[in-house]
């Protein structure tokens, strides 16, 4: 890390991201969920998805914007179907939404093998692989996507950005095999467009076929991208409609004038997508040389892992070395600029203010 | 199309595999899911995924080597869930026990939702596309993956291939509102092996980050390439591992020896994943402006490809103009080398000879 960083005792931020939400008029288990969500994500080393991004979405997405609602009520629709179920969440704040939903999953998980919860009108969940990694560590196999809060990304072979960043997560039940979740974990854009302003800034170039200019054409030079392309091509290309249509089943809105002002009678708002699957749903119990799930589970990874890929990661593994940085600081880990950023939050809702020196170097 | 394409009715080439895979003593049941699977990919233009393929990897990898047990009774595996099934299908043919999990899955999805069978102990299904393609048409949203025969990709960062070029297959109900189903279905490397050989053959070059040489390091010429590469750098080979992990956690093997000569008491096969989504329980029913589902699934298809995006293709889109042309010519479409290796099957197993002259020319 070339950044140095500060140990944020984890109760001390969560406090202040609470009251920040509360402020805003968010209820206490709302609020809870919040911080909860942030401060999942920067344990885990996840610095793009912390509070700060959460409350700047908030502020001028959401709460602040009319694109989330805060106290508002899930209203469970009903479909006759028993492993299935639908919400119309009406802007709840998108944290609170996806921990019940996860919740539910895991519970009709536990009764028919798997389980769905469908959203509709939703707002920001932030962090899709938190969700995951939760339900993984719990031995759930769990998934997630929604549609993006504003398309960026051009169809393949197009010119037009009309598809979200549309991100997919998966938790895989893998802690007992080899100490950690594996979260398989992005947006199907090659980078995100935050990535494109950091690397415009700082005067770098993109990765390949990651953009386009306002020609159409791709670009490296990060200071002419205007729209971001699908990971993979067609592939992506794929993987991003998912998301679109499985939000169009539900109820989602045109992707191209979504976050975007539009004429009267369409809707705004994104789609979640949530699923888990119980573990004892899918074994077929007849694991070679006796061993068991978890056992099985170790020696396939030990297996890809194997002689000349010693060098390679497995996904959630980052995030499994930021959680322990942060067990082993006691706490969360900001840079300066991000502490005086909570200052700043901090500031809006009448919090004690946040003082670099009360906080020790981390190691 | 450059090659010069001859009309095979459709029974006639039915009939030839159906025949084939008596011969080799699979079962009429099997035997005519065999011919079914390999008819539907010559129809929708899949010249990759045909019967000559199916029965080729029969000979070399299934019946003909102990991979494929003709006439095997798929064990359904208790689990207690109501919603998931598990199946060790004791290495019958693919092509029968992927008929009919989708069609147990679809009878689940109408009870519950949704539904999902998880099949251990498997020998190759051909072309996932193929099914989730069915279940689509008719109105579901269907899913399915597979690990493959044999590791041929190289984990990203890696050096060594431990990985199948495992697929994934997604099938939408998007007929009523374009015509066709999606069908999103691809390997997760970027090119198959097959088309590295081809290419060699060709001496044409491989397109970038698409396989490495024996060094390790990544190669445009095919005539040195000895692995694949994922696509799309590590979102790719986090898709691959999924496969390898639902697998693993169903009963999978080792996927570095799979299908190579291995130590007593590992497992040797592939494993199956299939899920169906009924459509009612997704729709939260509060589409903007009124819309029914399918109305608004076209609303957004229709967004996704507006202004600058007109020559974008729909995933399933070459698979439906390939349907049409088969549908036209009134045939299943074959070059002349594919009409004489058919001759070949047909002399193998006893059957009236394939000659140029009894099909007409496509148009």
């Amino acid at each position: 890390m070339s950044d140095r960083y500060y140990v944020v005792p984890r109760d001390f931020h969560d406090n202040l991201v609470t009251k920040a939400y509360l402020d805003r008029g968010f209820t206490p288990e709302e609020s809870v969920s919040g911080a909860r969500m942030a401060s999942s994500a920067s344990w885990h080393g996840i610095r793009t998805h912390n509070a700060l991004k959460a409350l700047h979405l908030d502020e001028f997405l959401g709460s602040g914007a009319g694109g989330c609602q805060p106290g508002a009520s899930i209203e469970v629709v009903p479909t006759g179907f028993e492993a299935a179920q639908v919400w119309n969440a009406h802007r709840k704040m998108g944290q609170a939404v996806a921990y019940e939903a996860m919740d539910t999953c895991k519970r009709l998980a536990d009764r028919f093998g798997l389980g769905m919860v469908s959203v509709d009108d939703a707002f920001h969940y932030l962090w899709g692989g938190g969700y995951v990694m939760e339900a993984a560590k719990e031995g759930y196999i769990a998934y997630t996507n929604c549609t993006s809060a504003m398309a960026e990304v051009v169809p393949f072979m197009g010119r037009n950005p009309t598809l979200g960043t549309n991100p997919h997560s998966w938790g895989l039940p893998t802690t007992d095999a080899i100490g950690f979740p594996i979260v398989i974990d992005w947006a199907t854009s090659v980078v995100a467009m935050g990535r494109v302003q950091q690397l415009a800034r700082e005067n770098l170039p993109l990765p390949p076929n990651a953009a386009i200019d306002s020609e159409g054409n791709p670009t490296t030079d990060a200071a002419k991208a205007v729209a971001l392309l699908p990971f993979g091509g067609h592939k992506g290309y794929g993987l991003s409609l998912l998301n679109e249509l499985m939000a169009a089943l539900i109820g989602g809105s045109l992707p191209a004038i979504r976050g975007r002002p539009h004429e009267e009678g369409e809707k705004n708002s994104t789609c979640f997508f949530f699923q888990v699957i119980h573990p004892d749903a899918l074994s077929a119990g007849a694991f070679a040389r006796g061993r068991g799930q978890q056992d099985n589970v170790k020696a396939v990874i030990e297996n890809i892992l194997g002689p000349g890929n010693e060098k390679c990661l497995l996904p959630g593994q980052i995030e499994a070395a930021g959680a322990a940085r942060s067990e082993k600081s006691n706490g969360l880990l900001f840079t300066k600029a991000e502490i005086e950023e909570f200052n700043g939050i901090a500031a809006q809702c009448s919090a004690p203010p946040w003082n670099l020196k009360d906080f020790p170097p981390a190691h």
